[in-house]
């Protein structure tokens, strides 16, 4: 059985995401990040760089463990075949959205949230700077997603589901979908499958509100 | 032919060191960001993220437009087949390490570069952040490469091409590699190796200084 260490945070979505999509069972572990149980010495035996999600996932008599939540649905296809183009173009494509969005549609509202909510000093620049950047990429996007139904073509991939999460919870940077309509519309789409409803519930329940 | 549109930048080199491993022919066309010419109408077409590297790959009658620059060694192994482990649990760990490289080890010192070096304001606040950021993960990687020769395991993959870029650009964020003895030994073996010489020797013949 694949276990699964996370919280409902935008990266951890996509594995339950995936792994619903593809309907391999899975077991969800809760790691508290308010308790930075995330930086816990038996954590950090599994995953060095101290961050949800961690995927463990029985090989034989070994335990694979894989530590980024982008590597995880490639290691699943060998289980299933989907999500992934077969012809090398649409994989390069596939591989291209999503390191767009690991080092774009990611990283800018993540530091924009930082630097809103959660700095103890409140730095206007440093706030202006992601701002524009979390802008400027989700133009990008909406431009990508005006050409094809998905992030890399007219088929769902896993490029979808990686740039789901922070989109999903783009409230924490203050984010909305006015003026990108086409990431609306496709967010839309996205949102109404049954894989991620059931990935949302099910991250949402791991850490109840105190 | 592929034409990669680059500069000798960290996120450039990848492309052509790959390309140089693998023994594919390209040309190299400069994009001077001083000028800003990623940003140009005609650039913009090409790449609407406006960065650089773009390869562009012809596929029969087509041309196959490429814009990251972690994308391209996938689609090159439909010629070639190396840099790339078949297994699927080898190239989950690939995918794994270049993740790492896109979420943690290239955006760190990228901002800290920005934050100490480039922004119109001093920020303590945003430097020490980043400086804090770019030492854990470089710490992070240096316990994976203290575990096996390279980033993904005992081979050579495209996860050390990924990483190497940053790497060499390390005086921009002022990083070295004191504290982290795994990474400097597995810096010197890829430095090594003939063709990131021949990818460092073209990309920095690309724009002279003025
Ligand atoms: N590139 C990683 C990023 C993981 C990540 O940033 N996780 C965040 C939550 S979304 C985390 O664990 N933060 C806690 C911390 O950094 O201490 C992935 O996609 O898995
Ligand atoms: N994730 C992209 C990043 C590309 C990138 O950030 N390129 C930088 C140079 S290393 C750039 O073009 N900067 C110019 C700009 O942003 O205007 C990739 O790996 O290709």
């Amino acid at each position: 059985m694949i276990n699964v260490y996370a919280l409902s945070t935008p990266n951890s979505v996509r594995v339950p995401f995936a792994l619903e999509e593809l309907g391999v069972d899975n077991v969800l572990n809760a790691i508290n990040l308010r308790k930075d149980e995330q930086k816990h010495a038996d954590y950090l035996a599994m995953n060095p760089n101290g961050k949800v999600p961690v995927i463990v996932d029985p090989d034989g008599d070994k335990l694979f463990t894989l530590t980024e939540s982008g590597g995880d649905p490639r290691l699943f296809r060998r289980k299933t075949g989907r999500l992934v183009p077969a012809d090398a173009f649409g994989r390069a494509r596939v591989i291209e959205q999503m390191f767009f969005h690991l080092s774009g549609v990611g990283p800018a509202p993540g530091q924009l949230g930082f630097f809103k909510r959660q700095a103890t000093e409140q730095i206007f620049y440093a706030i202006a700077r992601f701002q524009t950047e979390a802008e400027r990429v989700l133009k990008v996007l909406d431009g990508t997603l005006s050409r094809s139904a998905f992030a890399a073509g007219d088929a769902f991939t896993i490029a979808d589901i990686a740039l789901f999460g922070w989109l999903w919870r783009r409230e924490f940077a203050g984010n909305d979908f006015e003026g990108t309509p086409n990431i609306a519309r496709w967010y839309e789409t996205v949102a109404a499958r049954l894989a991620v409803a059931r990935a949302i519930k099910r991250v949402t329940a791991l850490v109840r509100p105190a």
